[in-house]
């Protein structure tokens, strides 16, 4: 096989925040390492790699403190960049932790003038957002939570977090806007622990809301394994309770520091069956990286390791479809009755009363084996390319 | 302050699992250290030490191969026990996860057939929890995962999942039961990957249930520490849910085996603030231990770290109404302005359209610290009994 | 490629221990679901599969209470089979957790009677292990640790751990037995912390012994990423000391509980860089794998992942071989002066002196990038089989 | 008792990082939350609070890219500061981190010219070190490591990293200086893996060096918490190697990222112990703080935490000393024969020989119990405050 099967296409679907690749490697213990790259920059270089969309928060496009006209000047540049690439908003988002003011939450802040201007600064970048064309726009609430145990009432923060998506919900419903909601969830880290650690507390949060018609989760893989959770098993449920909107794709080593490593780096294991079960659920949306080039990279290797996400994500999707289609594969499914458990437990017409006093051959299904040993070698061998 | 105050009553709703204090200290490495314990008589003993109920999986009661004649002889002897010392059984649940028949799991094994032995075997046992007065049953689904990607179809396994609790649903409501169901959830062990890895997950699968309303979470301290999760904010969600239907309390050191140690040991800090979580929550239900014995101990052991639980909680139950009542900690949640996150966003009659365009002085919110540090010395100086 | 070049030959020198194919599943949370099985049938099923030798804890042959006739043959048969096979008894080891007297470990029980009786049990078996030709004896204690803080007092532990290797290292000596010493490090599980957690703190240890010579270590990849160490950076930091004797190869997901996963499950990119590092500090010891085919395994499947542990591990050779002799990663390889890290920093003859005023352009170092992503991308690649 | 007890004199040792009372709050998702803090007003406070002490990088009392009479007058007023409050310089330590010239390292930086300059910004600040007093120079290698396995040949870096530690300790000894070296290890962050992650691997390399006897280790609560190793039994075997040369205090929840929490926050019953052990082993060096002020804080919270640091230290050695001294306690510790691990193995003038057939009633010593959860429950309870 030749590497040419691995060229994105827009029809991948492929985004990238303009964060991603613009950042500039400033964390806890050190500077920036790299200039600052203006959103029209980054815009022009992802679709010269073949990316179909971006993402954004209002402060990737222009400053915090920007004037109107400064405002004006950027979103018109980043608006150019996208008129003449053809790249789509997919996305976008708010920076509700960047500033000193969101040090405490924006939605969930004690204070209820910084929980206003919060709103008010999203608001303002919905408009921004629907203007763009964006279709989905994420809440990641990273400074949403707390240090210490008497510092944040949680239920309390749970009405309020709620307040500030069913007022947002209703801006976007009164607007008119085509835009869905995507909470993103994540354990800790910038606060020692998050509001809506899960993907799964999001959504049961999101069924609280007055409109959870509208809101759904974006689960990023480093997120959800950075508290030890199996992420195709969290997007599988996810898209079992409709509300997969979109998803975050990098690489992690487990529990430590949010590492945010390209798609594909980190836990190579997981990240096929994340292709995989993206494929079975027949995820439409895009096809989102939300990564950080490690700050030993100068601009060439920033561009390398974004082509990188989307050149793994098109080699492992061709793997997951020769796995599923390998007749050596498919038996070693049967062997383990994998289909059966799509088979409803009561035959239709059956109540519990006929179950009530099941019997069965304890001994000859107690050592019956499973055959997940070959199953997972031939998984394995796909995923090596030595089938 | 002398210790007689930590002296359980029936009133502390204290209770314990039989298999706790019941364990032998068989492990994967190792194998039993102290003999048998008849439920009788960890009933006997537990009532000695001042607990109030117990809960107990069928086969704590009487083996899984059990004869009907033995099985009666057993459940005869234990309700023989329960009813000289009036000890109240609180909860059950069902051994779902000890034979080898369920070793690809209950509810979501591949083959159907052991799915309805499974929901046999708890019907069976539903009705010797009502029998007993048992107000909550619990479903922990340890073996309800996989150790590799294509051994189990996730959202197949939900919808079984979903099945087996609407079909038991139906027969308690169809048999007149007061009992509500409590799903227990945990990331891992003995499986690679559980399915409903949190209570955050395992509360969105109870909001797609044909009787949501008699379905909740029964969230383990240990259970979601494994994950690097705050326990206390996970009970807070759930009652902000209005879904905890009872809790198991036992310590933890982070992700790592499941440890299953006393209440108090593990993470004493995070302790403190479950039971200032519950408290302030209102929690009714029993105050549940489940936790393990360690290996070293011997039968004196055993009754001393069951005593300890108890003990604790009421220690931790004095701390924690002093804190909130030390007029030191309420200047500094003022301080804090804590009590602001209570009040909504928005003023009565207020939209959207009062926020959208909310103006504040950044600089001054930015830079006003909120005294958590101080808050939470306090906190801490109640919890060393320096205060 | 045909997949012929993957058949595991006694060159290969691929080594399993007798209980891990042996492991007849039994946890915490349930019971046998595998027969038992002899060592000689483990022994004889292994060659089929192409293993050149065993490891083997004393109670894998014959029961801790064994008589000494039935001990005598179950040696038999052992040696019987290791006969007619070929097989290599390459290491051994002691069985010193499984039994209750071991609950709070064996040379560091607080007990000096079973810290005496431990050692009695290890010079048994080091007798044994001479007669069938072992060269390395491992030691993993796994009950040497501790639950609580008072329980242990860890310097003298380590006291006693050191006199316990000691004095079994004079036994080996003076009974001139080719033996070496592997300590396998692990931090949990099934103690809540054990003593030397990890491979440093190991070899830090063994340089105080009264035989360091003869004293190396034997690190788990399990046992490291249960801490969320790298692994291939341990066993590269153990070759640079001198003391790799022994290596146990298997699969795990980070901090959690011990998976012991067949090799190339768990962290498979971790698992590339593994043989790699083994490859390049040309280890010519076993190639020992130590894990435990899942519970929903029939014999069938035990053999199966018997069979794909050496498979994954000729495959990842092959692998990196290609990896390191292509000469674009050659070439990427040199653009990141990884060569120059092998150059010492003082040229021969200089001094601190002419290294005080050393002045760089900081500017130009700082900004340079060091091309890791491209790198890591094509080692990548070689591990999905797509160059 | 009354809190007066807890008011630190210098006789208590307490010290702090200029950089801890001085962060601003910069971490990877947002900008400083407070202002730029001179060395010098950090030393004042500190005096005020009761400290003893202070640790400093060259950088926090002047920028990198200071010309020589900036830093001069920087120094001058940290040495005013110094002299006018009587705070000793305990520990000094260099900036390698901050600056993107040390991206990839500095000592094992793959580009030789930085690794010379890195030891020269070393030894230009040992002399400062050795003017003002610095009996210890702490080497945190944070940036020593990698995200990707080509990247860095692990066995080359550490011949480098010993290169410069045996470079810069020939400088001290021609210097004349009475400094030793503490080696502060850390597993991950701000590299995806970092060499010599724990006290184990950093003492095991001290024994390669040429001067082993002045170098030591520095381990943190929170290092080597992040890695799930228990920090009170590290730094016992730390002491065990007379290699405990400095200690950095601070709190820490579990494998996450670096936290950096006021010592007493985090770990609350680990920190018990660390106190314990500090005293058990007659630590007498500094008692330094190494944490970071949360972002919520504004100045007046940053000395609220400071303070709070010494005063939790304080507590918890009264604490400790009690715990030990407690009648119940000793009689606790007899009946689960601690001081029975102190007494050696063997008689004196026994060897091999004696033990060799050592018989004991295997199960009478199985089935004794070693009282552990009563000992540590009476730990639990001085550490409650409620004996």
């Amino acid at each position: 096989m030749t590497s040419d099967v691995y060229v994105p296409t827009r029809e991948d679907k492929f985004s990238f925040g303009i964060w991603t690749v613009g950042w500039q490697g400033v964390d806890v213990f050190g500077g920036a390492v790299r200039p600052l790259m203006a959103a029209d920059r980054a815009v022009r270089k992802l679709a010269e790699l073949g990316a179909y969309g971006v993402n954004f928060h209002d402060n990737d496009v222009f400053d915090f403190d920007a004037t109107n006209a400064e405002r004006d000047e950027r979103i018109a540049a980043f608006r150019k960049a996208l008129d003449e690439t053809g790249l789509v908003v997919t996305t976008a988002t708010t920076n509700l932790f960047g500033h000193p003011i969101f040090k405490d939450g924006a939605f969930t802040a004690n204070e209820r003038e910084i929980r206003r201007f919060a709103l008010a600064k999203v608001m303002r970048n919905l408009d921004l957002a629907a203007e763009l064309g964006a279709k989905t726009y994420v809440f990641w609430g990273g400074r949403e939570g707390a240090e210490s145990g008497a510092a944040k009432d949680i239920r309390a923060a749970l009405d309020r977090y709620a307040e500030g998506l069913n007022l947002l919900s209703e801006y976007v419903i009164d607007q008119g806007y085509d835009i869905r909601f995507a909470i993103e969830p994540k354990p800790n880290e910038p606060r020692g622990d998050i509001l809506l650690p899960t993907l799964g507390h999001a959504i049961a949060f999101i069924n609280e809301l007055a409109h959870p018609e509208i809101v759904g989760v974006n689960p990023e893989v480093g997120h959800e394994e950075m508290a030890g959770i199996n992420y195709a098993h969290g997007i599988a449920q996810a898209m079992w309770h409709g509300k997969l909107f979109h998803i975050d794709l990098n690489g992690q080593n487990g529990p430590r520091y949010d590492q945010d490593l390209r798609f594909g780096a980190g836990n190579a294991r997981g990240a096929f069956w994340v292709v995989d079960t993206l494929l079975a659920g027949g995820y439409s949306g895009p096809v989102h990286f939300d990564y950080k080039p490690p700050r030993t990279e100068d601009d060439e290797g920033v561009w390398a390791s974004a082509a990188a996400c989307m050149r793994n994500y098109l080699i492992l999707r061709e793997k997951a479809k020769a796995f599923r289609t390998d007749p050596e594969v498919q038996a070693a499914l049967a062997a383990s009755r994998t289909a059966e458990l799509s088979e409803p437990t009561l035959v239709p017409g059956e109540t519990w009363r006929d179950v009530r006093d099941a019997s069965v051959d304890v001994a000859a299904l107690g050592s019956r084996g499973m055959g997940y040993e070959h199953l997972d070698q031939l998984a394995l061998e796909h995923l090596y390319g030595v089938r």
